[in-house]
């Protein structure tokens, strides 16, 4: 039992999308949200505000609030990863869906293409193509022991019309954290055919022991010219429905072109709510997340001991970063959708594979940010449906259906 | 005393603009916050997000939280104003200049020509200016006993360039709630020059009895159907650093025409601490704003019979609505700015005229939401400090100064 542990009654009364879509009998595995009490100094920066009645026009420290949200990154940029940023070059959003759709529109137009790597958190696709533009799909090379990036594809894919690439580091839902010779060889694709790099950087705070996060405009100023740094603390600290993060221009010339299409008073002004909570996080609440993330690799590890022990059909590779586990179950030859086949056989809710592109409607996404019980009571149930499944195939007589799993794994 | 009332160490501790911008020995009167507690189901849907630890993903009644926005706005426009909206056609935004922007982006091109009614608050222009369009303005008209459109004017001052009017009803900063025979001849203008208006009507639930808030798309199909409301509860209930609005389209056509330049996802979504408040605003909090309503109208009245009886040559009209005096100062003759003058010698903030227009250096706005102490101390000081002025101008003798006055009325 951890300190940051809820109940089951707690999650449940939760009024979020994880415990709310589906019904009471589904264990939810699926959107990137954490079963976990929220850090401390953040509880009392909110309750701050509601006790002081406080929700007019606000200032911090005789600053508009949004400047003290870029100033928190910055801060936070140069304790956590040496990374020096310019205040001046920080442009406050609601959330990062919101940045990758400016960014489209301020750096590409209609009739030309960007580049995202699949599989692919979906509304990186809207961005794209909900503002009309191409979209290039880059599919991430499975190596045997991990995704990477295929450079020599990605050369190949660019044409004349590409503009941007919608990169996503660490990667969800594959959990990738590049590395420093990645980063490098991608930067240079960039900067030779001259393109803009949107990288979100939104679960860096989440990668995990022994990798750190090395942010792309940090591999050379000649790419942090081009480079759009997205970051939030909406992930790492599970504030996502507060809506607050940030954009990094990697130049005053990047962020003047983006203006000149963006108005900053047309992205709208951040909550206070938001911006509080950023900062309490940034700033106060890394010994919170230091115990998460202790409890996430565990967790990550214990899954990955589990699937291979239990159902080594499914193949995962270990997620460098975050609390989300992209599994691939075409061995397992279901007659469904995973996503399906567990959802009504198992009650457990995976993100669909497809959502992330359709060419991966084998894999789920499982979301393992929640107490080892409950972690466990999911995985006990997919495996049972998982073998049943497969006795059934095999014409043996054995009765164990959904209903039985269920019973067994109610947590 | 009311019920809202805080004390002035209250005050003083909220981290707002209004309380924190100026020197501890200034009373603030100028930004559109209400120096009062906030409606109790505000504090109480607020506090339940917080002691939940509910900051994920929000769902709210199985739909998307911005949804229920949209129904909440449906449910107040109809149970308040008798208006039936559709909930189709409202988009969540997180604050009106946002909302500005994106409309004038989305209804003219760059050479095209915005009307907008001046005083004007600030943002209104910034969204003209700032947008590359080009801004006509078109003075209220004094008739002697208030402000008024004057339709002749604007008639004239139509170009074929011209797409779009931003309305602003009830009018900030002079307090015109606009009657029936007013909006329908402005829609006329609308119709037979084929124009969008955009109708700011955020300070609606402000309007002072026995006055009602028409809204502008009532008055006629054919106006709705070129009509963009613009409400919110930020200044009904001050919750302005929330950051929730809505943006209500008067036909399926003008929206898509909107969306056709402003993807959705591009305005960003709004927090779940703005929405779980305005839809408790909007749904539980009227007996609050009832007494509040009573409060600012017998301010009200109190002002404009003390400047009556003690500043004579400051000439204001009863504001129709909201908490805000749009007092002319000229006759004073003071020999710089009144909004520098009572800074300097009276220890007042107000909202400076020049920031409404140019043209309006000798007007100061005046926010009397505040307790009736901290108000006639406003008063007091700028009395005292005007006709401490008119004495040494008259070559006086009295030794009235600026901190004589402070001394006098320290609340």
């Amino acid at each position: 039992m951890n300190a940051f542990d809820l109940s089951f009654a707690e999650l449940r009364a939760r009024r979020n999308n994880k415990w709310s879509r589906y019904g009471s009998d589904v264990l939810p595995a699926w959107v990137a949200d954490m079963d976990f009490a929220i850090a401390p100094p953040i509880q009392t920066a909110l309750g701050h505000l509601v006790a002081g009645h406080d929700f007019g026009y606000p200032l911090r420290n005789g600053e508009r609030a949004d400047r003290a949200i870029a100033n928190a990154f910055e801060r936070r940029m140069k304790s956590r990863l040496d990374w020096t940023v310019d205040v001046e070059l920080v442009q406050p959003v609601a959330d990062l869906v919101q940045a990758c759709f400016a960014s489209v529109v301020a750096f590409s137009d209609p009739s030309d293409s960007v580049v995202l790597q699949v599989p692919a958190y979906p509304p990186f696709r809207d961005a794209i193509l909900d503002n009309g533009r191409r979209m290039i799909e880059h599919p991430l090379r499975d190596t045997g022991t991990q995704f990477a990036l295929d450079l020599d594809a990605l050369v190949r894919l660019i044409e004349p019309q590409t503009k941007i690439i919608l990169f996503c580091h660490p990667q969800n839902p594959t959990g990738r954290a590049y590395g420093m010779e990645e980063l490098r060889a991608l930067a240079q694709v960039a900067i030779d055919h001259d393109l803009i790099v949107v990288s979100d950087e939104i679960h860096c705070d989440l990668v995990h022991a022994p990798l750190g996060h090395i942010p792309l405009a940090c591999v050379s100023q000649e790419m942090a010219e081009r480079t759009v740094t997205l970051s939030s603390a909406t992930k790492g600290f599970n504030i996502a429905g507060l809506r607050c993060g940030v954009m990094h221009f990697g130049s005053q010339r990047l962020m003047q072109r983006f203006h000149q299409r963006i108005p900053r008073k047309l992205l709208g002004q951040v909550g206070i709510t938001g911006i509080d909570a950023t900062i309490a996080a940034w700033d106060e609440s890394q010994p919170w997340l230091d115990a998460v993330k202790q409890h996430l690799l565990e967790a990550r590890n214990h899954i990955a001991e589990r699937v291979a022990k239990e159902l080594p059909a499914a193949r995962m590779y270990l997620p460098q970063a975050s609390y989300l586990a992209w599994i691939d179950m075409s061995a397992l030859e279901l007659d469904e959708p995973p996503f399906d086949f567990f959802l009504e056989k198992a009650r457990v809710a995976f993100s669909e594979g497809a959502s992330f592109g359709p060419q991966y409607n084998n894999f789920v996404r499982l979301n393992f940010a929640t107490s080892r019980e409950i972690l466990d009571a999911i995985l006990d149930r997919c495996f049972d449906a998982a073998r049943a499944f497969q006795r059934r195939r095999r014409g043996s007589n054995d009765p164990a259906t959904g209903d039985a799993i269920l019973q067994r794994h109610k947590p």
